[in-house]
């Protein structure tokens, strides 16, 4: 079989190296002549709306999947008149807009903070009375950006004009406990395979540390979490991997973020899992059956982010699995991420990741 | 780090793989153009005596490894003047000639079968008292070529012959209970990590299948087994990944071959141990500290021989780990292997895996 992935980032990367043992190879189309999928795959350089680029990704690809959900809908539409797309364009639409993707949580009695769309400064001026909240732009807001937490009403002035004056979306500024996701794969059969709940430390709106399973998860969590992806992958008709984020509070979920691709908080079943999301999601989008997703070992999951330690210090670690992706340092960029297993160790890869992100030019 | 491999088959493609996620990137150096390793790596296509091959496939690496033992001493020599080359290229010459082999292992007070050069026909008529024996030649031996089994007397004339007339060396036939390997792992530093035994399956004297750890294995064998790869590294100041095929008579183990090289008998460990012999391999000649060889999960692995049954036949079988090598089948030829974690559903694998080999061209 052969792969199409557009994007061709650390995502991307794994994706294909977790296709080479099962003969999938991939070819990946990204911008970037050095994306950091290149080395383990066919490379195509070309923007992400240029024609004569998805076509010929399509020309090279048995079926088409994305690394990233912020695909021009014209792309997705030009690729799946050409050649098999999975997950279906339709999944990509609902998870870039986030009213979509909380009117979808709530047509499907999936619970959310509460939510209301802005478009205009009026709008936001008439939601004075439910801050503390925050504003977000409906559209291409990732790790962090495009938001503003409003806790008074004297800071929601030009606030609409300060996010660019684009659609938003108000959101009621929950007091969660912790912050959790659900990664989980639907077969082209139907058939569905979940991980266990993790919990996902962010710090400046980008994740940092990941443990899975999330600590003292009570079977009814993992239960509600596996509901709501189900309900979400059943209703889109979705083949692949999706990771829903959500908050912790008390016995309840609220779902805040759908992701339709392999997900960052899923990275730590390559070592932890039967299976890896990776494999699991070249599997599903191959026509394959889904791969065990039962847990093989607790652990924690480290992003390394803006810098690398040494490779010999992190190497030293009692049970860590280094993944570096080969792009350039830079402030706030993944560029790797350490996998611990058996929970003793992760302290240190922490420390190790902090000093060399702290470093970074 | 650049890692350069002598040879582009399924183990440079597997160290190729483990490669990647440590930011170690692999050259291999292969006479065919389509060999395996290709695709996840460098591919430099020159015999493996050309000159102006190896000094670019030196150039391009800060160390070069094999991944077979019959490397020309030559080349050997020139690769180790231009760059560093790991394990040593003496272990290579060991490895290359089996009365080398035995005689170390003599040396080393290992035990082994009884043996004796044989450099004519007269030294075989010599030895006609000590059948049943197995004639073997001492050079270029692989996969149950270039031996003979004698039985009887009668077997022995033109024996020598019929191998060629090249030196040869007649090893006892030794009713063993079972065939065994350890694979190890040495470190620039001097540190040592092994596997557990595990017990091999050969037929036609190619291996078919793995069980790892060996059933029944005591405590006392795998000391035993550890002390002897730990005496032949320390010998031959070895870095990298070894294997000790072996046979076990009783709590006796007689050492028959070194594999210099990460081995077949060793593939299990990327499900199966906390770090897989690939990666071991990779960290060791690189400099790196070893990584754990804890056992994750009991496994059998069962190697693809001259077919591929379909992949999704293969994926519908729970536990199983495809690995593919993207080789064109041919009868008695390796193109992938399936790795089975805890115990259970192997026998459906092997029988998969005879009815493709069996309906080969």
């Amino acid at each position: 079989m052969r792969v199409g992935v557009l994007g061709g980032g650390q995502l991307a990367r794994m994706l294909a190296l977790a296709g080479h043992p099962l003969g999938i190879s991939c070819t990946v189309l990204d911008p970037a002549a050095d994306a950091c999928a290149g080395p383990v795959g066919e490379l195509l350089v070309a923007p992400y709306d240029d024609p004569d680029g998805l076509d010929r990704l399509a020309a090279a690809s048995d079926v088409v999947t994305f690394e990233f959900e912020s695909v021009p809908a014209a792309s997705a539409e030009r690729l799946a008149r050409r050649v098999a797309v999975q997950p279906p364009p339709l999944a990509l639409e609902v998870a870039q807009d986030r009213l979509s993707e909380k009117t979808l949580f709530a047509e499907l009695g999936i619970e959310t903070a509460r939510f209301r769309a802005i478009g205009s400064q009026a709008d936001l001026d008439d939601a004075a009375g439910e801050l503390p909240a925050v504003l977000k732009t409906r559209r291409l807001g990732y790790d962090g950006k495009g938001q503003l937490v409003l806790r008074e009403a004297a800071e929601t002035r030009d606030a609409f004009a300060a996010l660019g004056g684009v659609p938003q979306i108000l959101e009621e500024l929950v007091p969660f406990d912790r912050e959790v996701s659900i990664v989980a794969a639907r077969s082209a059969k139907g058939d569905i395979a979940s991980y266990p709940l993790v919990e996902n430390h962010h710090r400046d709106g980008i994740l940092r540390i990941t443990h899975a399973p999330a600590p003292r998860l009570e079977p009814e969590l993992q239960d509600l979490a596996e509901r709501y992806a189900r309900l979400v992958m059943e209703r889109l008709d979705y083949v692949g991997v999706l990771a829903v984020e959500l908050f912790q509070v008390g016995e309840r979920l609220l779902a805040n973020e759908l992701a339709p691709r392999v997900h960052n908080s899923g990275h730590w079943s390559i070592e932890g899992a039967e299976t890896s999301q990776f494999e699991n999601h070249m599997r599903a989008v191959c026509g394959l059956p889904l791969g065990s997703t039962e847990l093989w070992a607790p652990c924690t999951m480290v992003n390394l982010i803006g810098g690398v330690p040494a490779l010999a210090d992190l190497a030293a670690i009692e049970d860590a699995h280094v993944h570096l992706y080969g792009k350039a340092p830079r402030p706030g960029r993944k560029v790797g991420h350490v996998t611990v297993t058996g929970g003793r160790s992760w302290k240190g890869v922490a420390e190790l990741a902090e000093s060399a992100g702290a470093a970074a030019p």
